[in-house]
């Protein structure tokens, strides 16, 4: 064994030794039959099927360093790929986790990034856990999650299911991700635009939860499994803002979806247009709305446009693509 | 919707726009319940489990796009991972796919790396294709992959059960991959050492086959089940060399591994040394080696040494530690 700095860089260790410092932090999924250190992880899947999805972190386009503690990124890449699990009605069962990251990168940092992704898992979805993963040397701090879940008997619950007179229902928050991104980007930079680390005393009442809903969100992962018990027609997970993903649901469902601006709260733009809030988005029979999901409009015939609101065509925006806003400070 | 170039690039068109132009080229695969289009895929798991791994390719570190293709890429990054999926026993069923790149990335390289995907899939492990995946905008090029499989009612085969009195067997190449990489830095490198595309009129016999093994590998992914069925005691993927991989099983094993050095052919150091062929090391009982695999030494009981060449403890580096033996050249 060689000496190494209190801290060293990932560039000093073997491969080897950074897989045992992380896996001695990953936590075991309930449901891992074989788990880290074999060529493939096996998960058990008694319902006969497997859901899986896969979501990225790009060091720039999806978050900066200066705002993100590497806590804060193994927690969000969780997250966001465990709602993507629960939008389809199911339990999460298993993370694997791509990470390619500078040789640069220290070690305390990759420690506290498997931190957060076994304590979101904790959090959010009781029984997950990291059950594999791989490690690449690149000059851009990258986190690739797989998210792997199980529907446990039922049928998923697909974006094109919403039918008209379904009530359109939404669980957890819209728009408190969005205003946290946007007291970074207003308040946290430099005079060149560089992004600068958030200082709580600069923070007004209700900012230091948009900050936390931005770098470290909370999603109600069970809910997508309460949704489909309680027959949810259909669901997805907002993740590109309400207008863009609610326009996707009615789209696939051959429908339209005619939001309610009373129930979107003081700031509807910001509501509708805001990302990354991970809500799911559901439709359900009028008389079957279950605890933790509120109604914010209703399925209609679709005639001309996708979004309305107060039965008038939407628009705006109405979300986020990455290849249209991608903003290119780094830091 | 706006015209385009006839080849524009990915950050002239939207999100949807790149994944139909995707979608239209991956395939379908035969266990996909749910494909691509939702916020995740379900994959049917007849046999009550699911075997899981990823594997990351950093543009830099893992290929050039000097001397990769679209089509290599996407090739190579379905090979590596349906290799580990094998190395377990499974058949691959799915895979998903997170593609993080530049966004001057010309359109026609993502269609030509979803060829690839598909094309590696129907030659190696038919039945399996992307079921789902990620677009994220990033400075460097960044293809992780995620491939699922189906143990068949088997058990896993592992690392760990290597029994001394066992064959030690490979099924595939060995060395062959690493003869292409040491053509590729030796002769397709500018005066500055950047990588220059190689050209065919300067390959000498047997080459084009090694730049073939590294760029776009086809390691034996229908031997895992055989081997599995035939019952292997242990099993893994030589993707970081034949000396580290054997020694990594040895370890997990508590045995060591004698190799028959005139049983690894006229350069037996390249052998074990080098990586990336994915040939599949299995051990298995003296009278059930199956077709496919031919026998490359014995299992032993551990004295010191995990790694032994003829009897004798084997001093050399013994494989590729990508946090040891990355290149910085890029182009």
């Amino acid at each position: 064994m060689r000496d190494h700095a209190p801290d060293p860089t990932i560039g000093e260790l073997s491969e080897g030794e950074i897989l045992r410092r992380i896996a001695a932090r990953t936590g075991r999924a309930v449901a891992a039959e074989v788990g880290p250190g074999d060529d493939a992880a096996v998960v058990g899947t008694p319902s006969g099927s497997v859901v899986a999805t896969t979501d990225t972190l790009v060091h720039g386009p999806d978050f900066r360093l200066a705002w993100s503690s590497g806590y804060d990124l193994g927690w969000k890449a969780a997250a966001v790929n465990l709602a993507d699990v629960a939008a389809m009605g199911a339990r999460p069962t298993a993370l694997l986790v791509a990470l390619a990251m500078p040789n640069d990168t220290r070690v305390s940092f990759v420690e506290r990034l498997a931190d957060g992704l076994r304590e979101a898992c904790d959090a959010l979805a009781p029984g997950c856990a990291v059950v594999g993963g791989d490690l690449t040397v690149s000059p851009t701090l990258t986190l690739a999650v797989t998210a792997l879940g199980d529907l446990e008997g039922r049928r998923a619950v697909l974006r094109s299911g919403a039918r008209p007179g379904d009530v359109v229902a939404i669980a957890g928050e819209l728009g408190v991700a969005a205003r946290g991104l946007a007291v970074l980007f207003d308040r946290f930079r430099d005079g060149a635009g560089a992004p600068v680390p958030p200082q709580a005393r600069r923070l007004a009442a209700g900012e230091p939860e948009a900050l936390a809903a931005q770098l470290r969100p909370s999603p109600p992962i069970g809910l997508g499994a309460v949704a489909a018990i309680a027959g949810a027609t259909a669901m997805m997970d907002v993740s590109d803002g309400l207008g863009l993903d609610a326009r996707r649901m009615a789209d696939a469902s051959g429908v339209a979806i005619d939001l309610d601006a009373r129930a979107l709260g003081d700031d509807p733009t910001r509501v509708i247009e805001g990302g990354e809030d991970h809500a799911l988005l559901a439709t359900f029979a009028a008389d079957v709305l279950p605890p933790g999901f509120r109604p914010i409009g209703l399925v209609t015939e679709r005639v001309e446009h996708a979004l309305l609101v107060d039965g008038v065509a939407y628009g705006g925006a109405g979300g986020w693509d990455p290849y249209r806003d991608w903003d290119a400070v780094s830091g």
